[in-house]
C-alpha cells in the first residue's frame, strides 16, 4: 500500500496538513483562510463540546446567545480591548445586493449602506457587558454565569487548519461577580475545568500558567492558560481564562448595588476554548499512519472487520459474532460499527481505519475463529493480540480505559523528556535549535526583555506556571536578578 | 399579585412580545433585528436540537460546518436563488479598522477593502454544493447526507423576537443523490421526521403539504411544509423541505459517473427549521399567566417548593421528603428542582415557575404533610390535587405523559375546531375576518389568482395537503374549475 501521509520526521507541517485533509478532518473552502469542518472533524468536536458543556453546567454556567455582529462604536469602550481586536475583523458595511445595470451578475446596492458599520464578532465581551447592564441592577443578580457556543471571526494574514482560522468555533463564558476574589475564583476554577479536559479526555498534559502582560488578552487584568507540547517540541495554548477586573463594568456602565446599598461596579472573567483544540489533539498524539484518538472522545471507538472465506455458514457465523459482539458493547455505550462491507478489501478497512484514528480494531476471521480466535488491534501501540472469543467483548472494553491512559502517559513521558532547565544565553539558544521542547529560564520580568527574546529567538514566555517555585537566579538575557523560571518555547 | 402580562385577548401580539420578554426566553439587543437569546429560551432551543439531531443521525445523516461567509459571486450561480436571497443579505466589505486620524474612535480602513465581497450566509446550498463538486466524483460517493447547525442572517424590514430576526439559530441539512426518485424520497423522509417532532415534541399538530410555485423555496423544484395553527387562528410555517433537482448541481456543475459509467449531474435536497419553533411552541399552547411548556422540551419538568412552618422538625422533614423525591425522579430522568431560597416568598415563586412554563409543581406544606399528603399542581389545566406522599414520585412521573397528550389532544381539537371549508367569496372575506384559522377552499391553481387573493385579504395558500382528496369544485374567486381544495390562512 503506498503511503498516504508525509512522514513527521521529512517535514511535520505537511504531515499536519496531510492528515487534516486525508483522514477526513477538514477541508479548505473557497472563503479564504475558513475552512470547512467535515463530518470526521465535527464528530470529534461535537464529543469535545458535549464533555464541556456537562462540566460547564455542573459548575452552574447557563448557555445563552449574543448577535453575531456588533456595533462599530462598542469595540472603541475598552481602550485595550480595540487595539487587540479592531485591527483584524470583519466588516459589514451594507445589507442589500442589487442586480448589476451593466448586466454583470449582483452588485452592492450603494443605497443600502449602513449607519453604522457592524462588525463580526471577534470575541463578545463588548455586545455581552452592553448587555448585562440591563441584566444586572443589584448583589441579588449576582453570580451571573453565562457561556455560548458560538462562531467567531478573526481576519488572519496566516491560517492553518483548526490551529488558526479565520472563522472558528468556539465557546466563550462570560461570568459577572460582586467581587474581586470571587472572580478571581472563577477564572480559576474554569481553567481548571479546561486544564482537567485536557489531561483527562483529550490525553495532553498541560502546564497551568499565568501570561505575561504582553502576552494578556486586550482588555484583561490577567491572563491564565493552559499550554500543551506538540510532538515537534512547540507549544500551543489550549485554553485561556480572563480575569477582566472592572474594565468591561466601567466601560460599559455596569454597576450594581452591594448587600450595604453602595453602588459598585461588576467583577468579570471570560473564558474560551475553540475547534484548535482538535488542531491540538491531532499534533500531540498522532502518528505516520494518521490520527491516534483517544478513546473517550474518538467518535467510533471500536471497529469489528470481517475476513470471510468462501463457506457460507462461516459468513453466517462471522455475521452472528459480530453483531452479538456490537450489541453488547453497545449496552455498556461503547461507540461500536460492524463493517461488513464487502465492495471494500479488509486490507483497504485497514489502513482506512487507521488514518481515521480508530483505537481499538477487532478482526474476525474465518480461519481464527475456528480456532475461537479473533485478532485485535490496538491503534495507539499498533499491538495485536489473539483473543479467545468470548472475551472480546470484555477485552475490548477494557483497552478503551487502558489506551486513554497509556496515551496521556506517553505525552506526559514525551513532555517531562522534553522540558529543559537552562541557565545561560547559549544553551538556551542552542536547545531551541536543537531540542525545541518547553525551556525552564530566569527572566528578569520585564516586557522589555521578553520582546527582545521573541526577536532574537521566535520564543516566548507561555506562561509563569501557577504555584511556580521561588528561586533566586539570573536572567538568560540580561543577567538581572530573577525570583523564579518561567516556561519558553516557540508556540503555534 | 398584580398582572405580568397583557391578556391574549386584548393585544395576541403584545401577549406574545410581554411573554418572551418576561419568561426569560430572550430579549432585544443593541443590533437592530437581532435578540439575545437568555438562558431559558435557550435551554430549550438546545432540548429541541438535541431530540432532531438524535432523528437526523437515526436516519443516517451526519453534522459538518461551512463557512459563514460566501462569496458575492457564488449568490448569483442559481439564477431563481439570487433572486430570493441577494436582496436581503449583510455584506462584508472590509477586513481591517484603524484608528480615526481625527480622534473619532476607530473606522474603516479603506486600504481594507475585500477584492470580492463577502455575504453572511442566508442559507448555504450555494457554499455547500461549491465544496460538494470535490467531494463528489463516482455514485460510490451517494448519497451524501449532510447536516450543519448553524446561524443564518436575513436582512429583514419588520422583525419579530423568535419568528424574523435578522440573525437566528437553524439547520439545514443539504443531501446529493444519485437519483431524482431518491432524492424526492429524502425530502419527504425529513419533512416527515419535521412534522413528528412537532406533533410528539412540541405537541403542536402539522399539516403536511407541498407549496404552490409562488411559495417556493428560490432554487427548489418542490417545497414541502409543515404548517402548525396558532391560539390567534393565525398560521405558521414550522419546517421546510425541498426538493431542489439538478438545479445546484448545474450552478456548480457536480456531475458523477453513474453505475452505468455515464455522468450525470446530482439530484439534491435541502431542508431546514430555525429558532422561529419556538415561537411556534410559545403561540401554540402558552396562556395569559406565562408560558404552557411540553413536558418532553421543558428545561425544567417538575418544580418542588415547600411552605415552611416554624418548627424546625417539621422543616428537616420536608427537607427530607423532597430530597428524596428530587433523587426519585432524577433516577426516572426528570428534570427537577427544589427551590427551598428562603429569600422569596412561596407566592412569588409560584407566579414565577408559571410564568416559566414548568409542566408540574408540587407543594410540600407543613400542615398538609402532616396529613401524609403534598399538593401536586399541573401547568396545562391550573388542576390542583392532594397526593399521598408515598405516590407523589409515581403521579409526578406519570403527569408529565398526561400532560404532553392532553396538550396535544388541546391544540389538534382547536385546529379541528378552526378548519373551515368554504365555498363562496364572501363567505372566506368573512370567515378570514371573523373567524380566522384554516380554511380550506377551491383554487384555480393558477398564481395570479393566488396573488390575487393574497393583495385582497393578505391571506395566502399556506400548502396544497399531501395526499388531498380530489374534489370537483369552483374556485372561490374566479369561479374556475378546480380539482382539489388547498389550504389558505393569514400567517406569521
Amino acid at each position: 500500500m503506498s503511503k498516504i501521509l508525509t512522514n513527521r520526521a521529512d517535514d511535520y507541517s505537511q504531515w499536519y496538513n496531510d492528515i487534516i485533509l486525508k483522514s477526513g478532518l477538514a477541508d479548505y473552502s473557497a472563503v479564504k483562510g475558513c475552512m470547512v469542518i467535515k463530518p470526521h472533524g465535527y464528530a470529534l468536536w461535537e464529543h469535545m463540546r458535549d464533555e464541556l458543556d456537562k462540566q460547564f453546567k455542573a459548575t452552574g454556567h447557563q448557555n445563552a446567545y449574543f448577535p453575531l455582529f456588533i456595533p462599530k462604536s462598542f469595540l472603541s469602550k475598552e481602550a485595550a480591548h480595540v487595539e487587540g481586536f479592531a485591527k483584524e475583523c470583519a466588516v459589514v458595511t451594507h445589507y442589500r445586493l442589487k442586480n448589476d445595470p451593466n448586466g454583470g451578475g449582483v452588485i452592492v446596492d450603494p443605497d443600502a449602506k449602513l449607519e453604522e458599520e457592524l462588525i463580526v464578532r471577534p470575541t463578545s465581551e463588548t455586545i455581552i457587558w452592553n448587555t448585562y447592564k440591563d441584566w444586572i441592577q443589584s448583589y441579588r443578580d449576582l453570580p451571573l454565569l453565562i457561556n455560548q457556543w458560538a462562531n467567531v471571526v478573526r481576519w488572519e494574514m496566516r491560517t492553518r487548519l483548526f490551529l488558526r482560522t479565520t472563522e472558528f468555533l468556539w465557546q466563550e463564558g462570560h461570568t459577572a461577580h460582586a467581587t474581586k476574589e470571587e472572580a478571581i475564583e472563577e477564572t480559576e476554577k474554569m481553567l481548571e475545568v479546561y486544564a482537567r479536559f485536557a489531561e483527562d479526555f483529550m490525553a495532553v498534559p498541560v502546564v497551568r500558567g499565568v501570561k505575561t502582560a504582553n502576552e494578556r488578552f486586550a482588555g484583561a487584568e490577567d491572563t491564565y492558560c493552559i499550554e500543551a507540547l506538540m510532538q515537534d517540541g512547540k507549544a500551543l495554548q489550549a485554553g485561556t481564562s480572563h480575569f477582566l477586573g472592572q474594565n468591561f463594568a466601567k466601560a460599559f456602565d455596569v454597576k450594581f448595588s452591594n448587600k450595604e446599598n453602595k453602588m459598585d461596579y461588576v467583577w468579570a472573567t471570560s473564558w474560551g476554548v475553540s475547534t484548535r483544540l482538535v488542531g491540538a489533539l491531532v499534533m500531540a498524539h498522532s502518528d505516520d499512519d494518521g490520527l491516534v484518538l483517544p478513546p473517550k472522545l474518538a467518535p467510533l471507538q471500536v471497529v469489528i472487520v470481517p475476513i470471510y472465506n468462501k463457506d457460507a455458514d462461516t459468513r453466517t457465523r462471522i455475521d452472528d459474532l459480530a453483531n452479538e459482539l456490537v450489541n453488547s458493547l453497545r449496552a455498556q455505550g461503547v461507540r461500536v460499527k460492524y463493517d461488513n462491507d464487502e465492495n471494500t478489501r479488509s486490507g483497504w478497512k485497514f489502513a482506512e481505519y487507521e488514518l481515521k484514528g480508530v483505537p481499538v480494531r477487532i478482526t474476525l476471521g474465518a480461519r481464527d475463529i475456528e480456532n475461537g480466535l479473533a485478532e485485535v488491534a490496538r491503534r495507539d501501540t499498533k499491538e495485536k493480540m489473539q483473543i479467545a472469543l468470548n472475551e472480546l467483548h470484555v477485552t475490548a472494553f477494557g483497552l478503551l480505559d487502558t489506551i486513554q491512559s497509556a496515551m496521556y502517559q506517553k505525552a506526559l513521558k514525551f513532555r517531562t523528556d522534553n522540558t529543559h532547565k537552562v541557565d545561560t544565553w547559549d544553551e538556551f539558544v542552542q536547545t531551541l535549535d536543537e531540542k525545541a521542547g518547553f525551556i525552564s529560564a530566569h527572566w528578569d520580568g520585564t516586557p522589555e526583555t521578553e520582546e527582545k527574546i521573541k526577536e532574537m529567538t521566535k520564543a516566548t514566555i507561555r506562561c509563569i506556571p501557577l504555584n511556580n517555585e521561588q528561586e533566586e537566579g539570573k536572567c538568560i538575557l540580561t543577567g538581572r536578578p530573577s525570583g523564579q523560571r518561567v516556561l519558553f518555547a516557540r508556540a503555534y
